[in-house]
């Protein structure tokens, strides 16, 4: 099987598809998430891996938006655990610069406004990126993973400073197929809805009229208008299931537009 | 008055407060989101400015996650159209390497897939950075606006290359009181649900019982939990009209927190 998966670098993309898929599969890098979407509509790959949600800094918007024009299915999902350390081979009183990819900072902002409130922030675009830039240069430190350490030599000088000592990231396994049900399903859907008062409340009875758990709510702009968005719903269930088959219909009939992103193990 | 906003280099943060403000009081750039909040918090300054939605790339996380812990009122909105350009002083068949801000970048993605496919790009702290750093190698160009062109000697190879013609950024402004009902207001909230199955569809049941229209949803992880999320509401109408004031003494008895982050004209 091959599988393609979001790696500019060693990542923590790689990881959360080693762990799920071991090393009995061939892997395939890519640079970008709309690569690693066409590396899989274009058969080119089995299946691909791609980060959508991070349980501090939320979404990752651009996961999200490629399902708006992209016709694969999501078959599972993978958490991951993360910890983020501070590196550096300079002592912490001596630090001037700090690199740091910008979903990175976000998940560690409180630490780094408490401990290092006046080094220079420079964004920069992976973890590893961070890592080889303070290697590099002297007074300064980066915000990445334990295994970035031991691959640019620097020290750890502390570990787990994200926010949230939870902080875990959610990935999607990206199929052409659906899953077949489990018995522990969830269902992630897109809608858009009608221009009318009240138009989401009525899009969402369905769910309680059936008595689904719907788990999340995002929204995100259509790119088609300006202020027009879409919501992407997360629900317990598998679309399958008589009672989740019955939402969809009905949310068909409240909607403009419904799209079913598929049902997968609800498992971490 | 003291204004306080979002400037780390010119930027359109303050292009949006003195097309709102004009030249009648003294600015204050400040460097992060979290400064802006701060300096207004602190009394330094009368109000701030920061960025809220753009109309294309969604919400400014941050600028909603600085809520949870602020006392700050929403008084007023600005809505800036933005216009990116692509600066170079090569051909742009020339260009290896694309300097760009992860939100001018996303902005334009579709654009620079279809022109650019096989550039480098180079994620950088903001717009005026990548348009500085465009002027110093060769083979290079960045996203930016036309003011960056002219500050940086920078040839527009092209014009208004957003994915979405109408991009526009909508930003706060931030004050200690809350701005007085002119009739046509919209109303922004934040709220946490209960954690039962249709807690979301029956908080959202009081802006139908009263008829107000709700224009935006948007979720953020709560930070102190896992998957625990905050929702951020904004609705038709003024805090002090009496079914808005309705809805909100609804709300609190459905959700287990309610606040209401201010009530402003609801203009562009």
């Amino acid at each position: 099987m091959h599988l393609a998966y979001l790696a500019p670098e060693p990542t923590v993309t790689q990881q959360a598809a080693i762990r799920r898929f071991g090393s009995s599969l061939r892997y395939f890098p890519q640079k970008t998430i709309n690569d690693v979407f066409a590396e899989v509509s274009k058969n080119r790959a089995d299946c691909g891996v791609v980060p959508i949600e991070n349980s501090t800094e939320g979404v990752v918007t651009h996961t999200l938006d490629m399902f708006v024009d992209s016709d694969l299915k999501i078959v599972s999902q993978i958490v991951l655990r993360v910890q983020h350390c501070l590196l550096s081979n300079s002592r912490k009183s001596q630090i001037k610069k700090l690199f740091a990819h910008p979903q990175a900072l976000a998940q560690c902002r409180a630490w780094v406004q408490n401990n290092l409130p006046r080094v220079e922030i420079i964004e920069t675009s992976s973890n590893a990126r961070s890592a080889e830039l303070a290697a590099r240069e002297k007074a300064t430190a980066a915000i990445a993973g334990q295994l970035a350490a031991e691959k640019y030599a620097l020290n750890v000088l502390e570990f787990d400073i994200q926010d949230n000592a939870a902080n875990a990231t959610r990935f999607l396994v990206l199929g052409r197929q659906c899953s077949p049900p489990t018995g522990h399903d969830r269902t992630s859907l897109m809608i858009s809805l009608v221009d009318k008062v009240g138009a989401l409340h009525r899009a969402l009875a369905a769910f309680r009229r059936y008595r689904i758990n719907m788990t999340k709510i995002e929204s995100r702009p259509s790119k088609r208008k300006a202020w027009e968005y879409f919501f992407f719903i997360d629900c317990d269930g598998h679309m399958s299931d008589a009672k989740v088959a019955k939402a969809i219909a009905e949310l068909e009939q409240q909607c403009s537009f419904v799209k079913v992103l598929g049902s997968y193990p609800n498992t971490e």
